[in-house]
């Protein structure tokens, strides 16, 4: 911990809600209002009360923010699993931006355990940490997130909103994206699609695939539940699921993978057979391009996702107590050739 | 921080240095003597010794150590770049050993800055962390290293030996892996193997290139600088290289990849080309066996070296003050094609 000299900053007076509310030119339970994110307040007043907080570089509460943080400049985050380049990549960016404004980074990987991801919060919190970014377990009681919040705890989730949605979120718009990537798949003349997903109850899961049956659809296709598996990818369900409906009668000619584990898994799967069927990912792999063909994806920004969860992170810490943003990210379809071919004639 | 009641282990006393040389039937000085690693020692008395701390459960100083430590159950992990799967891997296995022993893991990586490196460390040494593995940074001046080790920070450095080799370390037997993943290459009947490597100042450079070197002059082959490369893997210098090489009087017929950062630029370098020289890299990849032909590698084992690296820091952090101890870690050749075809007739 750095000693309490080298934390304070002499010569630069803290500003207080008092000083605000002057050069606002309102009341003091405005200021107070606006700082709590009460909607009551007119737009007016509210752009002039946020006008004078930046102007004047107020942060709400330093000294209650210093109590609880001083002896930590500290953020954690919490994910599945740091060997997934999805969150390696989230990581690097996480740690980024904290490390801009001075603070390190606790990583942990609750690795599905939902009881692990609670024990981890504890643990986190208990160490009075300024604050985490958290892809939330979403299996059991998630209870635990909003009384760590109330604790004053801040947390902004990524990947899958916020239990509740009681806190920030960055996710990527996954419904969409699928829906265009799917569509893609069948504009190659392909009608028996498969989709092998990660666990069924995911909030990624149920995005994609609702994305997935979105494009079905719209092409006046049938939705059909044989073509659909959903599990752990990393196990081996997925390439027994695979080769039961490449041996069947009506085989797929396209597949639809729903993260790098399953692409990753089907990749192995297709390996040990002839059939070549087409083939677009969800998360890009950085061999994608050396794959033969060349692996096509929906690729995520795991960089800007980190980069701006944690920038909402170190506003809240700061200070801002407006009401739970989720943002929405954009994913590219990237096409080299594995999704640009049509089904066998 | 946990608050101090939730430290303490009432209802069990700590033993002291006195209990262990009544246990093990010798007087103080010996004790002190084998803990701290005096090797003026007989065998049979620290026998005794180490077997009476065992039963008894002893840690030195624990006071002390709970002085420094007791604010913060946390280890730290320095590397270069978690989005790099070697590090990313190691990272997920040294946060796995701290949780058995209920640390947490702060993660930093320096992304080849020195000073940033340096600053890491003096930042987690101010945080008065338990320990730290570290991947030491090898340029400009090291000597903060012993610094902190002298300031009573616990290191053990991984992937490369520690500056004057001052802490335990944990590190692949680079040059024996090489030598013989490079003698494979000859047997198949390649002449002219190009090697192509990270930065030429590293210590794992260096130990690869003395590997391929030894193969080569083991058959009788001459080494021809010229097929020797060595740059930052990332940005582009790798594939001017090789293109330079390839488009040589005397190509190579086969490449040997010193890390898996060179081995993806030498694949996207390939990619673009006609020749399919034989590959053979260092470091395993997750889509290696998806490649057409599979890659062939030289297969660290990153979470074996994080497991030997933490179990190896939380030794020190309990008191265990022996000289510093080298540990090197095979590597397995792994034949999945790419390596395992002759030159062109």
């Amino acid at each position: 911990m750095a000693p309490d000299e080298e934390r304070g900053r002499p010569g630069r007076a803290q500003p207080t809600m008092n000083h605000v509310a002057a050069r606002a030119g309102v009341g003091l339970s405005t200021v107070s209002r606006v700082v709590n994110g009460d909607p009551h307040v007119s737009t007016a007043k509210s752009a002039a009360v946020q006008r004078a907080i930046e102007e004047l570089g107020y942060r709400r509460n330093e000294s209650a923010r210093q109590f609880r943080t001083g002896a930590t400049e500290t953020v954690g985050l919490v994910i599945e699993d740091v060997t997934d380049p999805f969150f390696s990549q989230l990581s690097q960016s996480v740690e980024d931006v904290a490390r801009d404004r001075g603070s390190m980074l606790l990583v942990a990987s609750y690795r599905r355990e939902n009881d692990r991801a609670r024990q981890i919060i504890h643990s986190l919190s208990a160490r009075r940490l300024e604050g985490i970014v958290v892809t939330p377990s979403e299996r059991g009681d998630v209870s635990y997130y909003a009384s760590e919040l109330n604790s004053g705890l801040q947390m902004v989730f990524v990947d899958r909103p916020a239990p509740g949605h009681i806190a920030d979120a960055v996710i990527t718009d996954n419904r969409a994206s699928c829906r265009d990537g799917v569509a893609h798949l069948i504009a190659q003349g392909h009608r028996r699609i498969a989709c092998l997903t990660d666990r069924a109850h995911l909030y990624t899961t149920l995005e994609r695939l609702a994305g997935y049956r979105d494009a079905i659809e719209a092409a006046g296709l049938t939705y059909d539940p044989v073509l659909v598996h959903s599990s752990v990818p990393d196990d081996g369900q997925h390439r027994v699921a695979l080769a039961r409906m490449l041996d069947s009668a009506a085989p797929p000619t396209a597949i639809f993978t729903c993260n790098n584990r399953a692409t990753i898994s089907v990749l192995k799967g297709l390996s040990l057979r002839d059939e070549k069927p087409a083939l677009l990912g969800f998360d890009d792999l950085e061999l994608a391009g050396s794959l033969t063909p060349g692996l096509s994806v929906i690729a995520q920004d795991p960089f800007a996702m980190g980069r701006i969860a944690t920038e909402q992170l170190f506003q809240r810490i700061d200070g801002y107590r407006g009401p739970a943003r989720t943002t929405m990210l954009p994913a590219t379809l990237v096409t080299r050739g594995s999704a640009e071919t049509g089904p066998p004639r």
